[in-house]
């Protein structure tokens, strides 16, 4: 399979080609005005004359080499196509016809085929049911709706799992006066996949930045792979993934559980990836643009300069939506401001030159020239934006904008331009953009404050990439399966993601008996054999065994059931706390022993039922834990789950009412670092609790991350039949954290 | 004061035209090219020729009746055209001049002197510093800056309290083909304010929807009485109220103080008064549109027609945002549009009819009507808008718009069309819907999902409002000061929000004393002397009356300390819980007698530290309260607290944690009924508490709400020294409810 060859093709056979199609037409259009160099071939079975010229009967008699042969015959004919092109040497395909996997099951069945032949021959396929791409980059555009013109030829890689959705985007990108390089609509991806692309555009030198719209992710671990390239390359990648509502993924239910959403471990994932996600696609294209023209922003502090009192209050309420910051000014920037604003207008950031712009047309750029110069700005916000109307004479506007373009280039700091509302980009403004070097204007304060505020994270997380990027290259990377298998969509790929035994951790020897669900007594002692912090405890399988214990460990002590296969035992009355004297622990044994009744073995992992069965047998008793009760402290739930698309992904959160009525959990996917588990900390809305709110002892967050991060990559040492790891409570009392309580649920072999 | 007079004048003077001034330009050529019929007198004191035409030296020069003078004389002289206007006649003007109260002292003593003599002469002046305003219905655009061609006569009516951002609201209209009713640029609101203006709007035939820019609302009374003004005549209001952020805040610190920010009172007043909040420009135009040019949106059942299946998914998220619904379609609806949609596409809702609407351009339209006919939906909403270019042969386009336009307005139900992306309405888009009636193109998906929420959120705030508008006009309308004071904007006004006690409840008979804090003993008997359910409670002064009541009650009891002025007993450790005997109840009594130190006055209600300083005495020992021990139940918060601007505003949550960390309050402006109280308490994020979570008893949310709405009640009888009643905890058991505790704040007496 060739991506580079796909995009890249000198000649191009259009086969099935004929003047009843409007996407013919359109192709073939497509082709001739948007400047293809090369030859392109029509090809219809009845020969005769198709567009105004002569057809070829089939690609055997097309003279010369073919590089690319677009594919619109009927359903039954694609494979037909696809052999005779394989003869003929033809690698390239775009397939537009429609009626394959996502018709029913005789489609599949032709896709299927169609993905077969295709592995066997080393052919690269788009499609089928997708209108092929735009190279605006390259200029070669097998596209088969029309294409607005002007096309825009800039830095915007686009792809879309979505047919109808390109043309909007394309609308909306030009607009924006902003060009893409290469926009493809995927359709069925049963031989180039949505991963395929953005591995080419990483490393198309046309393309800064990758902007997508997801319906699925079909293979998490490969996605993990482009996503991470792309970040070690510079690339920020946008996506518009849908399928956030309970609508959309009522479908795909039940995958990590009811406490989070399929959708919560996508957007865990898709953050830690560095991908920009974002809800609109209005969003999708400003924000790639924004990155693309500007760059990387360095930092969250912004001085932002402006012509009007409301639309810089307007902006102080946003960047505050955003966690952008706007830092008064330092004292020298406001004594040169006040030299040229008015006397009315007040010096401040945000800054107002107030409406005397009208009369002085260079004060906007004098008071931006003083605030790039500000020592404690990194970027500035401009607002600003080209005429809509051309003037009667031109030629001031045209003055007008070179020098703002020239000084916004000369700046210290990146100046970018925002327009006050989301209006297009007229033909007149686009033609002062063009011809003053004025810059991308990002459109609008609202869709611009959010872009940059997305634009500004997406650079801290790439700065902390960096340094780890060869790490995360060598070690964090799922490896998928070597043989590439083809695909369809009717059978949607799960995760290859294969677990991190081998290099994140090493391996520990398992205990036998692996399966079912480990209680308290096993799981505790699994956590402790690799040095993780837990609770002491002793197995007592007599009374004087467990008074002995509470002995050692001193009063209270708690005793709780041990029995092979049970997960909660409070529910059942397993648990005696407050235990004060050896003969309060002869009792508690007894009624434990005896009154309690060990039920079948319950549901896995609360709240997030398993989807497999426990392989084990009931549970039976195995004795009595003792174990010494602490007091104080905060509880934290741990939980580490498998994710059927993602892997193991880590929960944590604060126990009780945070938990059970707030769902106030963090996720990540693992592997994890302590300090993406502090940042998942700090994102919890109790993270109040943790730093002392309540007049509880404040929690070092770095012990607790620490400890965290441990227990997931131990975690990921115990191999594909991990189904869940959850420790409940653990404790932290200032920097001291104790795991209480823990279960284990494996998943049965095979 | 004619409101009505300044916006429909037929004839115009141009004080101060001069060549010089691009106002003046501007003024005169709106006047000219948006079809102003009556004469235009240019009036410079130098005289000569001003705009080609000869000027009049002064107002006494222009022949025939002046109906508004436009004012664009320098500052110091503006009096003096006011005075000369006056003594002609001349009764409305519009002030353009700037530096009055903005530019500091002297321009606020100019600006005061203005004020006095409209007030003494009935003058109506708007301005200074503002830009005027366009009177599009009536072809009056006497307005200071270029207004971009064409100006679109519309019903959405426009008031900004910015100059600047009025460019950008006309140019975003133009760009969705939206016209106005009237635009005002209010300037500093000497005379006319925007209430006054909102007044004229609900008025206005011309005007079904008002939108609004505000920075600041200067007199909350007025403000709530045109806003129930506006919702009563069903035209709707929306509005982008700056100041959300600390930022902007910060200058207005401390209203009602930290537990709700400022933002947070305006935000609740806004919703209770069925004002629409919108966070953008774009949002407050598409929304002001989508109510202008739709009418009232029956419910939130949305069926929804596309020709893409990637924005019905972008759909399905967005309305799940909105807490919109997308009911499935009922079997009729379904079996009908399987024969029409192709075989390769799914029936459901968000129907995608598929790109076969490419081919088959009745597709749509077919389907629209299907799904329009489903007894299940309350409105439909249609991805579809005019073409952006013209076609070589546009007639099919307008044919097709013309037909889809008939079908549109035939529905039983309302179809909002919306876009996919928020691009322009272009010119050939606006010339097919004003040839074909095609309805108002809601801007993209992302804003047009906001604007449909917003907009079934408003019309059950007003079909809830209908049956109570005329007691809510009769008793809910603060009553403003009977005689107008003329305002600046150095000195904006407060609150006149007179107590509601003659119209809202009964008066009580105060006790004697008020001033300063009053604690338990004497807030609780307040409340309980009104019939509200408080714990009952004997203020013993010796050990035996302590005993006495003690064994009345049964055991256990909790005995406190009852002190004059003091706040919050248990700081001091003055509260003594499960007392369990008699000797217990002696010794609890000695203990807090001599062993608790009665502290001075501590900060009033807390966390809401009062503005102002009690005027009582310092604590004194007022005895010892001594109450039955109340168990389990949950625990509310119930504040009331006197906002500056607003008066009487209520905030409810859970203690705890959701108080204390999660600030988890709802917020509502007084009065308010059981119901408004029902609706705050499920805004609560720890509702789920009170309907049973974690094994507690559900609450009886009626019963609590309408406790809640008693005890609001009562503390508007308690006059406008009522600073604060805090009652902390109410307990709530099933659909028991109690005061626990309580504390009443006095202001002093001025």
């Amino acid at each position: 399979m060739s991506v580079q060859a796909l995009f890249n093709p000198r000649s191009i056979a259009l086969v099935g080609a004929t003047d009843k199609s409007g996407w013919s037409v359109s192709t073939l259009l497509n082709l001739r005005t948007h400047g293809f160099p090369g030859p392109v071939h029509l090809v219809n079975p009845r020969g005769g004359v198709v567009h105004g010229s002569p057809a070829f009967r089939s690609l055997a008699e097309v003279p010369g080499p073919v590089d690319l042969a677009y594919v619109m015959v009927p359903t039954a004919a694609v494979l037909g196509v696809l052999r005779e092109g394989a003869k003929l040497g033809i690698r390239c395909y775009v397939v537009l016809t429609a009626g394959f996997g996502e018709a029913g099951s005789e489609g599949a069945r032709l896709e299927s085929e169609i993905s077969a032949f295709a592995v066997e021959n080393d052919l690269t396929i788009l499609g089928p049911n997708g209108n092929g791409y735009i190279n605006a980059a390259a200029d070669v555009t097998p596209y088969g709706l029309p294409i607005p013109a002007p096309l825009l030829r800039g830095s915007v890689g686009v792809v879309l799992q979505s047919g109808a959705l390109a043309s909007s985007v394309l609308a909306f990108a030009q607009s924006r006066n902003l060009g893409v390089s290469l926009l493809t609509s995927m359709g069925n991806e049963t031989v180039v996949t949505v991963t395929d692309v953005i591995d080419y555009l990483v490393d198309d030198p046309a393309t800064k930045v990758i902007a997508l719209f997801l319906e699925t992710i079909r293979n998490p671990a490969e996605f993990s792979r482009v996503a991470r390239r792309a970040l070690a390359a510079g690339k920020p990648i946008v996506a518009l993934k849908i399928g956030r509502s309970r609508l959309a993924s009522n479908t795909a239910q039940a995958h990590t559980g009811a406490l989070v959403g399929d959708d919560d471990v996508i957007d865990a994932a898709l953050r830690q990836l560095g991908v920009i996600r974002v809800r609109s696609l209005e969003d999708l294209i400003i924000t790639a643009g924004l990155l693309a023209s500007y760059g990387p922003l360095p930092g969250r502090r912004i001085g932002v300069v402006t012509p009007s009192g409301g639309a810089s209050e307007i902006i102080a309420d946003r960047a505050e939506d955003e966690g952008l910051e706007l830092p008064p000014f330092a004292p020298e920037t406001v004594a040169r401001l006040a030299e040229i604003v008015p006397s009315f207008g007040t010096v401040q950031n945000p800054l107002d030159v107030t409406g005397y712009v009208l009369i002085d047309r260079t004060l906007l750029g004098r008071a931006l020239e003083i605030v790039t110069a500000d020592p404690g700005i990194d970027l500035v916000m401009l607002l600003s934006e080209p005429p809509r109307i051309a003037p009667p004479d031109p030629a001031p506007s045209f003055a007008l904008y070179s020098a703002s373009a020239a000084r916004i280039a000369a700046a210290p700091v990146p100046v970018v331009v925002v327009s006050n509302v989301l209006t297009d980009v007229t033909e007149f403004g686009r033609r002062v953009q063009q011809e003053t070097g004025f810059p991308y204007v990002v459109g609008g304060i609202e869709h611009g404050l959010h872009a940059i505020g997305a634009a500004v994270r997406w650079c801290e997380t790439h700065s902390r990439a960096l340094p780890h990027t060869a790490a995360a290259q060598a070690d964090l990377i799922p490896q998928p399966g070597t043989t590439r298998k083809p695909r369809t969509n009717t059978q949607p790929e799960t995760s290859t993601h294969a677990p991190a035994t081998a290099t994140t951790a090493s391996p520990v020897a398992l205990p036998a008996g692996i399966g079912g669900v480990w209680a308290e007594h096993r799981a505790s002692a699994l956590l402790a054999s690799a040095g993780l912090p837990v609770v002491p405890s002793v197995l007592a399988g007599t009374e004087a065994e467990a008074v002995a214990a509470a002995e050692r460990f001193g009063y209270p002590v708690v005793l709780k059931i041990a029995a092979e296969g049970l997960g909660h035992k409070s529910d059942i009355g397993g648990v005696r706390l407050g235990v004060t004297g050896p003969e309060e622990v002869r009792q508690a044994y007894r009624s434990l022993t005896t009154t309690t009744t060990v039920p079948a073995p319950p549901p896995t992992i609360d709240p997030t039922p398993s989807p497999t069965t426990p392989d084990s047998d009931p549970p039976s008793l195995a004795g009595i834990l003792v174990q010494p009760q602490r007091t104080g402290g905060i509880e934290l739930l741990v939980g580490i789950v498998r994710d059927p698309a993602w892997g193991l992904t880590l929960a944590v959160g604060l126990g009780g009412v945070w938990v059970e009525v707030l769902r106030d959990t963090a996720l990540r996917v693992l592997p994890v670092d302590a300090g993406e588990v502090r940042r998942a900390l700090s994102e919890l809305r109790g993270v109040a609790l943790l730093r002392g709110a309540r007049g509880a002892e404040p929690a070092d967050l770095d012990a607790v991350a620490e400890v965290v991060a441990r227990i997931a990559a131990f975690a990921e040492t115990l191999g594909v039949r991990l189904e869940s790891l959850e420790i409940n409570p653990l404790l932290v009392t200032g920097s001291h954290v104790e795991a209480l309580d823990a279960l284990v649920t494996w998943r049965p072999a095979n």
